[in-house]
């Protein structure tokens, strides 16, 4: 297996000559060149191409009462009013623990990862067994708030409580886009400034990108609410 | 309006301290109080606690020939084989140029937004008229090559040339769910590693927080393929 891969891998970097030979400093990749890649080569090429992914763990509770830690990337804004977040889920032909709870109990947590604990977080996409609690396994605290029914993670700084509101299949590839109301949102005081915006870099969230890579942040700058015919300046 | 505005704001900033006085360190917002935040600083807070945000122009051109570009925040990986990305479109209740395009012809680009061009892409988000070209008012360069049938933005490093496959309309507000199904990808040479990790930070590519926020990466490690009880490294 090893061999076939090294082989295959071979072939790309000759295909990237190619590419390289021809066209100066781009590489110009078709649909056909993607296809052809190895898996691992793949899939790791066209989840870095997706541009700078939120970092997320996601928290829930099984109706047995047993925790659930899962990092995700996808995590995109939804609506303000009613205030609305969603997510994508790989598809559920095997068994997702987080998808499962999601529908038993209806709840969960969305929690930012941060410089500190960006080990644990990456740890809690191994696959553990159902019964076992990724908050245990990855050394994070599971904690609870008046108003929700799932666990957030004490140490991230950015943490919001979810109720489950719909679920759409991509037909494409059986992913399911799941879609929740904020319920509730914890952050630290001194981050949210005047105007609402909340200054998440002082939180210390981070970002990805690909698969593995963890990256924090430095802002270049805000900019004014943009107007045709009108430049816009830094706030 | 504005004196009501920056009443309403007040009451915010009392609420605030109300919420600062009794929790200590952390703000909790319960879903009531973000139902009772002004308009625009609801909008603000809700946007910037999703986490950091994926920063990409949307390139399209309508049946007539007239370029549109467009500046998102929301475009997240949904598949490597087939390859697929999706980005939430907000409802089309008013008129929304990039969708009607893209029903239109079926073709897309998503471009990375870079430290370079960041001003000119949020300027995009201005309201223009359809006639209008977002390319030619906001100083951007529309690009083809042979593979698609949308602009790219030449000033963008990376690029991606995508064919529309589906859309799943949210119902709890009415936002859509736009997929497509990658063609080509430009990206430059030097950012592709050997095991298919573009390095987008050497690419240049930036990252939203809130509406108006724009950051650069630094990047703290890659870590290993995370397996149960082994403690991942970074690589």
């Amino acid at each position: 297996m090893s061999g076939l891969f090294c082989f295959r891998q071979m072939i790309v970097w000759i295909s990237s000559y190619t590419f390289n030979k021809n066209k100066g400093i781009n590489m110009i990749v078709s649909k056909k060149n993607i296809l052809d890649f190895a898996k691992h080569y793949r899939a790791t090429f066209i989840n870095s191409i997706t541009g700078f992914k939120n970092a997320s763990l996601i928290g829930t509770v099984s109706g047995k009462g047993t925790h659930n830690l899962a990092i995700f990337n996808s995590v995109i804004h939804v609506g303000a009013n009613p205030p609305l977040m969603g997510f994508l889920m790989r598809p559920v032909s095997v068994e997702r623990h987080t998808y499962t709870n999601i529908k038993e109990t209806n709840y969960y947590t969305v929690n930012h990862i941060n410089k500190e604990i960006f080990k644990q977080a990456h740890q809690t996409s191994a696959s553990y067994e159902k019964e076992i609690s990724e908050f245990e396994a990855c050394v994070l605290t599971p904690e609870y708030t008046e108003r929700t029914k799932a666990p957030y993670v004490k140490e991230a700084k950015v943490k919001i409580g979810l109720k489950f509101l719909e679920e759409q299949e991509i037909k494409s590839n059986g992913t399911i886009f799941i879609v929740g109301e904020i319920q509730e949102v914890i952050v630290p005081n001194d981050a949210v400034l005047t105007d609402g915006y909340v200054d998440i870099e002082k939180a210390g969230s981070i970002t990805i990108s690909g698969l593995d890579s963890y990256h924090e942040m430095e802002r270049i700058s805000r900019l004014s609410y943009a107007k045709p015919g009108v430049l816009t300046k830094e706030i």
